[in-house]
């Protein structure tokens, strides 16, 4: 059988010998949906180079034969931005071979390391040599350099170190025309025009597939202490967090959890207690780092508590005494999904908006949607100081088999409107990929023109990443 | 008469009124050449608006009249990126007038100022509200935030604060085909696709007109310390620097002077001594600063310069015992150039590599570029825990009148070659504007070739900044 994808497999074959191509059927498919396995895509093969000259071949090649190329990382990602096009027209490139740290050096804080090495494998790497890499999220274990810096990832430790875009000192890229973007060297000023790292973290692998990155390292944690607070509101609570940033910069950690959450928490997740004995209608989670072996966090972070007790900037407040106690409060907040799901049906907004915007946006969106739709609750929890909050609809007295479908489509409208409205971002953390094309082309067209003709200028062939994004 | 650019002057006339449109060649003939006064354009007018919707207007007839925008801010570059071509063909557009601070809050560390804003003025609002804008330069009194966003400019704090790329939460724009991007929300986390943000920053006002921008600003310096170290080599330099960011994170300067320039700027300068008794081959100015009004900076780091003496990390240092003698140290680090000047020709190259391979680079160099061509020195001075040194080479013994136009242009290709094979880049800080085009071009084929395709897809019919980076 000859036709193009068949052209490139075979072509791919004499290129990158027996490990570089999967085609048994059985292994391919558990790289064919997506993470939470509501994307289904066909491909014929997964082509797995081992090198980045390698991956220039596969990506001159794919152009050649007109066969469109979706990277794949740990494919743990939330928008199917690394699930394959439904109709088998694209074949997925796995970056997972690449898994070499090939370089990672405490004096000059950077690691280089291909784009798949798995993140929990930089950690560890980075330990090893007295540092550490300040990113972190649920996927650790699975989730790829390449796709961390393809999408932009944040997490939880981002308040103080950023997203990736602030934690990429440069990117090692494939283009589409198959050259080679090389921006490894670390350079801390280069002014030769439009920066392509910059533009290629988080494009999603739609401008090319990224093959390693130089990675900023910080000094390893040398203690930690974590806290929960009580307060009367989100906006107290974002009192509360520019009193204690006023006063050091050790919070890393500041996440915002409503009484219902709690609640939802303490009744569906075994072994889980609250932290503290009054009720309050919010709560924060408060976790504070320092790199200095001198300092006790603990006791500086137990006297600044103290002293916002006293000044009443919240109600009551606890420090974990134990490392156990410590992962107490860190799973009641982890686990407020996993409690949501056993309660019934959740919809979620991975959404952004100023962080000084967001107590009265929290407050006037949950107003608004529970209004729009009585017997909905919304649990509005998160990354309150980066203006990142996971507003969740819980479907309540309206749950029907087909809510999601029928209003929850509704629903989401009007929390994107909402955002829309407020300046904000519909997609905060989780990126575009296919789940939410709609939505951007619907709110946002002219910036989808201004991205879509990049897209276009830089891959005219559409062989990178089809169908995500805005191609 | 009727052309098209007399169409658009009448057309701006209607628009903006008397003060949007300066005709009188007197007073444009300023703005008509660089900074430097080495490259002359021609422009039959200045455009002034006075809003970001008077912007849009004029990108809007620019584009219907076919008549490229020279965007113009305190035309302070290097690199005549704002003059405009020497045919005429072009109007400037000048954001002078677009100079309000929209908003600075210290709660939220954000200033949004309009692109004609004077650096310096952003500094005194800050300091006005208890906090800074961490970025300076020579030419703070003049340049402007639109300039300093759209050539990505840097200075003596990037150490520790970044470029401006770092420093800018966002940009207002307005994108050739007269639609706006606004980004100043100022949102912590955004994944909706590429960002345009940081795609417009260093774009030297090829790709739009920066018409505003969101800034960060950090607390205010309570107290700074500034000292003068004697060294043996730049790698003694280098692991002074790191020894000391291993023991805190004040350090703000860390300018590199080797003894020749030091006798160079005591030959010449009037009023300036030296440090130090001794002499030393090398020389660092070490500048540290504190936001924690209850911290003695001076203390710290004169314990820690002890340490290093004691460790022989370092031949001798001295901290400046007044706020005289620190600027009497800073005089001399600002003075190398002029010294230079005074003693005679000299090129000078704006060049980075890697922080770690800057020691060694300069050593090679050094020697290359010296036997290569007798009787000229080199001077290697500034940045150097940024990775970018002032690399200037003196002519000496083969001064001549047109030792610039002849020598000059072969000495500053084999120093862009050795940055190359290093891995570095030819523009630290200053861009490409119109001086460097075709270095880059014969450097980096293939970046150019990308670069120039973006361009093209957002500005089709040519009317950014025609003639500079890669249009």
């Amino acid at each position: 059988m000859s036709d193009p994808i068949s052209d490139l497999i075979a072509a791919a074959d004499a290129r990158l010998g027996p490990k570089g191509v999967i085609s048994d059927p059985a292994d391919i498919a558990p790289w064919l949906s997506d993470w939470r396995g509501r994307i289904h895509g066909q491909a014929r093969a997964i082509l797995a180079p081992a090198s980045t000259g390698e991956v220039v071949g596969i990506v001159r090649l794919a152009a050649e034969h007109r066969v469109p190329l979706v990277p794949q990382g740990g494919n743990t990602g939330m928008v199917a931005g690394a699930t394959p096009p439904a109709d088998g027209s694209a074949v997925l490139l796995s970056l997972r071979r690449m898994n070499r740290i090939r370089s990672i050096s405490a004096d000059n804080r950077l690691a280089v390391a291909e784009a798949g090495v798995i993140l929990a494998t930089l950690h560890d790497a980075a330990d090893e040599v007295g540092m550490r890499f300040p990113l972190t999220l649920g996927a650790r274990g699975s989730c790829t350099i390449g796709g961390l810096t393809s999408t932009n990832a944040g997490g939880t430790q981002v308040l103080r170190f950023g997203t990736m875009r602030a934690l990429v000192a440069g990117v090692e890229a494939v283009l589409p025309d198959g050259s080679l973007h090389n921006g490894l060297s670390g350079l801390k000023k280069d002014n030769r025009g439009y920066s392509l790292d910059q533009l290629l973290i988080g494009a999603e692998g739609t401008l090319g597939v990224v093959t390693a990155a130089a990675l900023r390292l910080v000094p390893a944690i040398a203690g930690r202490a974590v806290a929960w607070a009580g307060v009367d509101t989100p906006s107290g609570a974002l009192a509360l967090l520019r009193w204690l940033e006023a006063r050091t910069s050790a919070i890393e950690g500041f996440e915002l959890v409503p009484a219902s959450s709690l609640e939802l928490v303490l009744r569906h997740i075994p072994g889980t207690r609250a932290p503290l004995a009054g009720e309050h209608p919010w709560h924060v989670l408060i976790e504070a780092t320092t790199a200095d072996a001198g300092a006790s966090i603990a006791a500086e972070l137990e006297q600044l508590l103290g002293e916002a007790l006293d000044s009443r900037i919240m109600g009551d407040a606890v420090i974990a005494a134990s490392e156990a106690q410590a992962e107490g409060f860190w799973r009641i907040r982890d686990s407020i999904a996993e409690a949501e799901r056993a309660e019934g049906q959740t919809l979620a907004h991975d959404i952004s908006v100023a962080v000084a915007d967001m107590p009265r946006f929290v407050v006037d969106a949950t107003t608004a949607v529970e209004r729009a739709f009585p017997g909905t609750s919304v649990s509005a929890f998160g990354h309150l100081g980066d203006g990142n909050i996971h507003f969740h609809v819980r479907a309540g007295s309206r749950a029907a088999p087909d809510w999601y479908e029928v209003e929850g489509e509704r629903i989401s409208r009007l929390v994107d409107d909402l955002v829309t409205a407020a300046g904000g971002s519909i997609s905060a953390e989780h990126g575009i990929g296919q789940l939410k094309k709609a939505e951007l082309a619907r709110l946002d067209p002219d910036r989808v023109r201004t991205l879509r003709a990049i897209k276009q200028a830089l891959d005219p062939l559409g062989i990178m990443n089809p169908g995500k994004l805005v191609s």
